[in-house]
Parts: C-alpha cells; structure tokens; sequence
C-alpha cells in the first residue's frame, strides 16, 4: 500500500521547488516510462498495477517496483485519466560534452517561458535527431509534469540541460563553433550556409534573444515571411520558427551528401 | 455605464454554444482590436477607457464606442491583465472563394483539437502569406477568447471558415486543385514537385489524417526524420509539422523564380 508520505512526495512534485529540493520528477504511462528506463535516466522507483510489474521488471531487474492498485494510482496521477504506472524519476545533472557538441547540432534556449513551447521544441528536437538541449536558467521546467507528458518520450533521447548561457557560449565561442541565431531581422535563411555543428539560440516569446547573448551570435538567420518584404505578422511562435530552421538545417545537409 | 445584461452577454462568449447562439466574439487589447477594425470584420460595438475612443473613432466613425471605466474592464476581459479595450465582433460567416483557392496555398485542418495548435497554425498561415484555412466542424474553436488573444491579429488577416470538408474537398477534386497531405508515411517532403497552389490537409493530433479524408489526398508528404530511416520520435507536433512544409513550399516558389 502506498505510504501517506509516498502520495505526499509525488504530488509535491508538481511544484518547481520540491523538484530542487528533492531532485526528483514524475512520469507516467507504460511507453513514456519504458523510453525512460530504457534511456539511462535514474529511476527511484516505480508504481504500478500487478498487470505491469513483471514486463517492467524486464527491462531492468534491479528497478525497485512497487505493486498499487487503480485507485492509489488515482489519487497521485497528474492525468486526467491516470494510468496504469507512474515512475519516480532522478532529474539528470547537467553535463556538457564538447566532443559531442562540437560535431553535431545543439539548440540553446534563451528564456523560453511557455511550458508548451518548450514541450514542443524537445519533440522537434528529437524528430530531427538534436540530441543536446542547452537552457538558460530562467527557461521554463522541462521536469513540470505537464511538459514531461508533452514531449512524448522525447526527454529520454534528448539531453536537456540548465546552465548559466553567458558562461557556456564563451567556452563555446573560444572553440570557434559556429553560433546562430533566430531573429526578425537577419540574413534570409535560406540563402544562407549552414554547417552541420553549431549552436542554433532561440529567443524568450516576447523578446526575442537577450541583450546579454546577442553578441555570441556568429550568424543571424531570419525566416523570409512570404510574399517577401510584405511584413504583416509580428512574428512567428518561437516553437514553430525552431521547427523551420532545424529542418532546414537537416535538410542541407541531405542535399549537401 | 455597462449594463449588467452586456456584462452577462460578454461573459457568456467564453462558451462555444453562446457564440453558436449569438454569432459574436470577443476581441481585447488596442493592437488586435484596431487590426480587426481595419480587416473589415465586422464590430458589434467596442468598449474602452475615454482616453481610447477618439483614437478609435478615428479607424471608422461609424463604430458604436462605449466608454467604460477599468473597473468594468476588469469585470468582462478573459485576460490576466485587463487590457484598455474590447470589442465585440461578428463570427464571420463561412464563405468559399474558389477564385483565390485555385491560385493559392489554402490549409485545410481536419480535427486539430488543440486550442494551442489551432493559434500556432493561424500565426504561421499569417507570415507565410495563406489568406484561406478550412477547419472541419469538428476542429477547436477559433472565437475562444484564448484562441483569439493567442493568434496576435492574425485572424484579422487570414480568412477560417468551418465547413463539412468532404463536400469542399469535392469540389476542389472536380476542379483539378492539387491537394496535399501531411503524412507520417509519403514521400520526403524535399524531393516532392510543389505547386504554387494547392490545399494543404493537416490531420489530427493523435490519429492524423482521417479514413474518410484520406482518399482526397493526391500526394502525400512526409517531413523526413534525421538521420534518414533511424524513426525515434512518434510523431512531430502538427502545428511544427505545418509551419516546416508551409515554409518550404513558400520557399520553393522562391527558388523557382
């Protein structure tokens, strides 16, 4: 039977502050928790139904499983309809690997304030094969159960890490990776070469990129509105201009082979 | 003074079947306000502090103008932070001008079911220059005040209209308009002949494209994961999904220029 304690920690853990405290978060759903174990995120402990437990078991038998029942489940899940697992999970440390992020694509996100934005540029992230995520402190929380749920597993491929931006673009602009930007104005996108390392920074929803980042950018890319020069839109969610500039990145170098 | 009855009514258009019933919508902030003033939407009557109407007056001077104080914006806006004013707009009605789909990119959403999707794709419609999207009925509703404050003037600029889509997708097969669909399966997006026109079907959340819209689809498009053939992520959100395959056909008119 669930401890009183147990269904306490778990429902705090809605809360960005028992997450530091505790460094914990919370997922749920057979396939989400599957991706999860299976990724090499720390697993505290599991809660499921018996149904579960022995194909959970199999993926790693030294996970501590806990048996409970529907209704328990009921009264810890962040779901409208609850599942039938929930999994405590350890929130990664940030870790940066320069090999890694000198060969591939990075994105690095400058205060991206909605959780949703940030549920979706994580499933970007991992459709196009972007295995690291570099967040400024003030971004949004990846681990808030709703944009855990959101990015469908996506967490469990992509490395996401909060660090202090200023400080990691300097080592970065010291090893001459390539830094570019979204912005409004900018050179046309699609005229522009694109290497396939690189950093590519999107800016917080109202404002853009930061005053203090600006100047590590090495590249300015902006996506022409059409007809080009006929500005009508403010501008594009900053989601969906991540989604175009990534695929665009992609797609070069499939042309460039 | 604002009369409890307009209270009530303004209140009221938070719900979809009041909107059904009344045929108006709720606008709120000076910039969308003045955007749909001059769409040529049509305004019921605006609502605003004294030191807004003259201003306003002045984009049309046949507009009913109520000044209210703050107090009474605060008792009818949806937003956190009341804004200076609101108008009460017409939902205009569904019109077809097949003139302008034969010549033009026309997005088509079956069964988008995310309010949030639904704005995102609005906004990206709006900067690529798409004047025309077709929602099935039983899409999210574009007059939620949510919807509304989200899209950030663009439904000022792009026409949605809601109509049973078998029969519009009828008449566009009679008439030889090409018509595309965002697939998980199909052909890679990049290596696909783009026409300058066309209606692009995009499907559901969770179950894509439907069975009974399927077979109007003449060619279907896949947005290519990357690396090529190694699939990790289930899917890409739609609303991520449109803004890359609008972005490319707009940029492929370009390049063919």
């Amino acid at each position: 039977m669930l401890s009183k304690n147990k269904i306490k920690l778990i429902r705090s853990l809605d809360l960005k502050k028992s997450r530091r405290a505790t460094g914990l978060f919370i997922a749920e759903g057979e396939k989400l928790v599957t991706d999860l174990i299976q990724s090499g995120i720390e697993i505290s402990e599991v809660l499921c139904v018996e149904s579960l437990a022995k194909d959970i078991k199999r993926y790693n038998s030294t996970l501590q499983v806990e048996i409970v029942t529907k209704n328990e489940l009921e009264r810890i899940s962040f779901l409208k309809s609850p599942s039938d697992i929930v999994a405590i999970c350890k929130i990664p440390e940030a870790v940066i690997d320069w090999a890694k992020i000198q060969k591939e694509l990075t994105l690095v996100l400058d205060e991206i304030q909605d959780p949703g934005n940030l549920g979706t540029i994580v499933r970007v992230a991992d459709w196009f094969g972007i295995r690291t995520i570099i967040c400024s402190e003030n971004c949004a929380d990846l681990y808030n159960p709703k944009v855990v749920q959101s990015t469908m597993g996506a967490l469990s491929r992509v490395k996401v890490s909060y660090l202090p931006l200023i400080e990691f673009l300097t080592l970065a602009k010291q090893q001459n990776i390539p830094i570019y930007g979204a912005y409004l104005e900018g050179e046309n996108l699609y005229n522009c070469k694109l290497t396939e390392n690189g950093l590519l920074v999107v800016g917080n929803e109202g404002n853009g990129i930061s005053e203090t980042i600006a100047p590590f950018i090495s590249k300015k890319l902006n996506i022409p509105s059409y007809p080009i020069g006929v500005a009508t839109s403010e501008s594009l969610n900053v989601a969906s201009a991540t989604s175009i500039i990534v695929a665009e990145f992609r797609s070069r170098v499939e042309k460039n082979k």
